[in-house]
């Protein structure tokens, strides 16, 4: 009888992440993050972005880099189109959530990932944003996501690891569930 | 007396927003879009996202390029930090929402901009996404974004500026209020 012996390895630290668990249940002030970015208009409806400090484990903490994005409003709104739209930067935050939770499941429970891919498509009314039904609302009215998973594991088990990536995913929770949003002028 | 002459322009075509209400009202079925992105795992918590298409005034419809975006988590998570978190894609994608409305807005209203920018900063108790506390939401517990416009406007009216923006901007209401997500492996 052969066994495989090739250790499972999708390149998440699963060993840090339970550390990290540890750790944080222990201290739980250290697991009070605040995470920020920072927005120029540049012109019309384009703006530049840029995410680089947040702060957590009791600390100012700081990316490796500043990661800076344009956004703007596509040509068929009279627009520049320098960047992808407001809300479609919203579908990439969901998709890099869940993408990589499947990632850190699957490490978790032994499951060699080979590919990962999603697709997303969110409907929206314009009557919304334009102001033409005060009855639509100005988001999405729904979201799909559908995944296309290669991995050495059942349909079961793969099923199994988007649902738990779900279960613990920070953008799922914040597209699906209500947050209050706080905003000033100074 | 001295009138000032010079034009108002934020750099948004207000008369083809104007236009387009118009059109969308005559014609509500052009009025539905569909926004997307695609995402592929890369490594651990790192995956790349593209946004291209979209559907809207009854037709497939295209950015005049791809736009890309890595994201990941960062190396205090023992992640390699090849990108922005998709919390911070949320962030990047409610200050934009927002920002872009304020000029649209402020053009609307004859209010000439010179500088607009935002700060955010959201909390999140890592309590919830690690599993160590089942009360503790996976999400942000809060949105603080602050404004600073400089514009030929009143206190008043640059404050009435950010409140309308507010109350037509997708990515808000996306953020404020819930949207069902489904999500299937195919």
């Amino acid at each position: 009888m052969k066994m495989n012996t090739t250790p499972v390895n999708n390149g998440v630290n699963v060993e840090a992440l339970l550390g990290a668990r540890q750790a944080l249940t222990d201290a739980p002030e250290a697991a009070q993050f605040k995470w920020r970015a920072t927005c120029s208009w540049v012109h019309g409806t384009h703006s530049r972005s840029s995410v680089e400090k947040f702060y957590g484990l009791g600390a100012e903490q700081s990316h490796k880099t500043a990661f800076q994005f344009d956004a703007d409003h596509p040509a068929i709104f009279a627009s520049e189109d320098n960047g992808a739209t407001p809300v479609e930067y919203v579908l990439v935050g969901l998709a890099s959530c869940l993408t990589a939770g499947i990632a850190a499941v699957a490490q978790n429970r032994k499951i060699q990932l080979r590919s990962v891919t999603a697709t997303l498509e969110a409907g929206m009314d314009l009557a919304g944003i334009l102001g033409i039904d005060s009855e639509v609302r100005n988001g999405f009215d729904g979201i799909k996501v559908i995944y296309n998973i290669d991995a050495d594991a059942t349909r079961e088990e793969i099923n199994a690891l988007v649902a738990q990536s779900q279960r613990r995913s920070a953008v799922f929770d914040i597209v699906t569930n209500p947050t209050n949003v706080h905003v000033e002028v100074r």
